[in-house]
């Protein structure tokens, strides 16, 4: 029943990222045979220094946009964890096909090739910003049908939708998370990389995108990872859609000051005006965690700690903002 | 305030398909000016016939999936109806890249087409499946958060969310109406033209998919155009959606007989088993029309005049199944 099982055979998209990597390792330690896939858009080979010793690791450069014998790779695998993806909310607005291409199209395309090589699991990293603005918090699973606010988010139902489609036609089964941010080692892109470059290159000064009461709830990756290992092996519906998420929520500005505490410096902060740091922002992020914690999992990481994580793993390896 | 205002310029997708066709109709008879725009893989000239007549009308053979001079067409735009899809819902599990190509892509290609040439408004024709089996009868628009059970639904959904994201990025609006099945003049694809087209070839026998249970609800075109009308003219928020449909719903075993009674023929019928008539039909659709209503609205059609209007268009236009 349980589908989580050392000697499976995952394959891992968008391995080298920042979630996706440090999956890899985890699977490997618990004796998976893992197949990575990155196309190194984002992706980093440095965060697969542990996997690429590993005699159960295969690595592949493969861009999903594109690859036409995907299915290929798929031959042997029992479960494939789709995390590749357009990952930074802000720039739908400018760029309004990235996260039609790099999130709806791509999971298609591994869809596609799951079903041409028989694979029946997925695993999705799926975000919080599905429900847009939503009107109920901490927001359950099942809150009322969600209006998009970004490209991002709307990508990301698009994919769930995919999803639940091929599961539906072809005796799939999915378990889709809908993450909030996400923190710790490998962290890469969000507003703690953003003010952390900012305040390298000149630490009296720090300028916040919004007016920094902003209230969202962030998650450790390694509380993100247990939680997907507590949902393979507790539900084994054929969709299972769970909220990963922090119970509680802090404001931009609490974010801010653990971070200039751990860098010891006390620039002069500018806020903007306006309650949404960009367009697509949602001012409130809290969701419900109710469903994952009913099978008995729990964060052990506050949000102040998985802050402060990410900013030592920033201060040692500066390379990562470079 | 109103949205529905003579000598506007409305751009038409689909403007020869079923439902497009009897739209462009209406606006022309109301003094809009119309550009039409069909890839005509599935419209039909002959829908054209009025429309081709008049001064105020446009036509332009256009294929979306891969018009990149679409923002051209929208120079003097004020709102365009978007109605070009692949509207059967039944194909995705033999061919699941359709409805992404012919529904999401397509849609993208529209919305930024619309950006490109700053046109401000969009109608869009979604659909009931957007609720995939939804546990709420009858559904209301803030159902809550849907599992999608079809390829067809899926990529409705995907469109929604664009068109939310494209709305809250460029101030854009938007009037999302969700259809039940529609019916009446110019009916080219589903249940009706099914079990016609096998009666022409032998009306001794029909066979049907499904147990002929599914209750489903159905509108007369004249009443789902209307029901845009009022909507555009009541309705003025950054997103507006409304479901439309019939506030009732018959068994598939019910059209049948209203059907062979307009033909007059006493066919040996034969069901299936499935509750389901196939992959991703979903057993009973009923939308709440409680929020259109409240603006006025109400059909003026029964389902079973639905039925047989559509029935004497066939008779009539036999060429339409050939």
């Amino acid at each position: 029943m349980s589908n989580f099982i050392p000697n499976q055979t995952a394959l891992v998209t968008g391995c080298a990222g920042f979630i996706g990597s440090n999956l890899v390792d985890m699977l490997l330690k618990k004796n998976w045979n893992v197949i990575g896939i990155d196309n190194f858009s984002t992706g980093k080979i440095e965060f697969l220094t542990f996997a690429l010793k590993q005699s159960n690791f295969k690595l592949h450069k493969v861009d999903l946009k594109f690859e036409e014998h995907l299915h290929k790779l798929m031959k042997d695998v029992d479960i494939v964890f789709h995390l590749a993806a357009n990952a930074d909310v802000r720039f739908g607005v400018e760029k309004p096909r990235i996260d039609l291409e790099q999130n709806t199209i791509v999971t298609h395309n591994v869809l596609e090739a799951m079903r041409l090589s028989n694979v029946k699991k997925i695993v999705f990293s799926s975000t919080g910003s599905v429900y847009g603005d939503s009107y109920l918090y901490p927001t359950p699973e099942n809150a009322p049908f969600p209006i998009q606010t970004s490209f991002y988010g709307a990508s990301k139902l698009a994919c769930e939708g995919l999803i639940q489609a091929y599961c539906e036609a072809y005796e799939m089964k999915s378990w889709i998370f809908r993450f909030v941010s996400i923190l710790g080692k490998r962290y890469t892109h969000g507003h703690i990389v953003d003010f952390y470059k900012q305040l390298i290159l000149n630490p009296h000064e720090l300028k916040v995108l919004g007016n920094g009461k902003q209230r969202k709830s962030y998650l450790h990756v390694i509380d993100c990872l247990s939680a997907i290992e507590v949902g393979l092996r507790g539900s084994n519906d054929k969709i299972n859609i769970f909220n990963l998420g922090f119970d509680g929520v802090c404001e931009v500005k609490d974010s801010i000051e653990w971070i200039l505490e751990r860098l010891k410096i006390n620039p002069k902060i500018t806020y903007g005006t306006e309650s949404r740091g960009w367009v697509g922002d949602n001012p409130l992020i809290h969701l419900s965690i109710e469903k994952i914690s009913s099978l008995g999992w729990k964060p052990t990481h506050t949000i102040q700690e998985g802050v402060e994580s990410t900013v030592d793993f920033l201060i040692e390896n500066q390379w990562v903002v470079k």
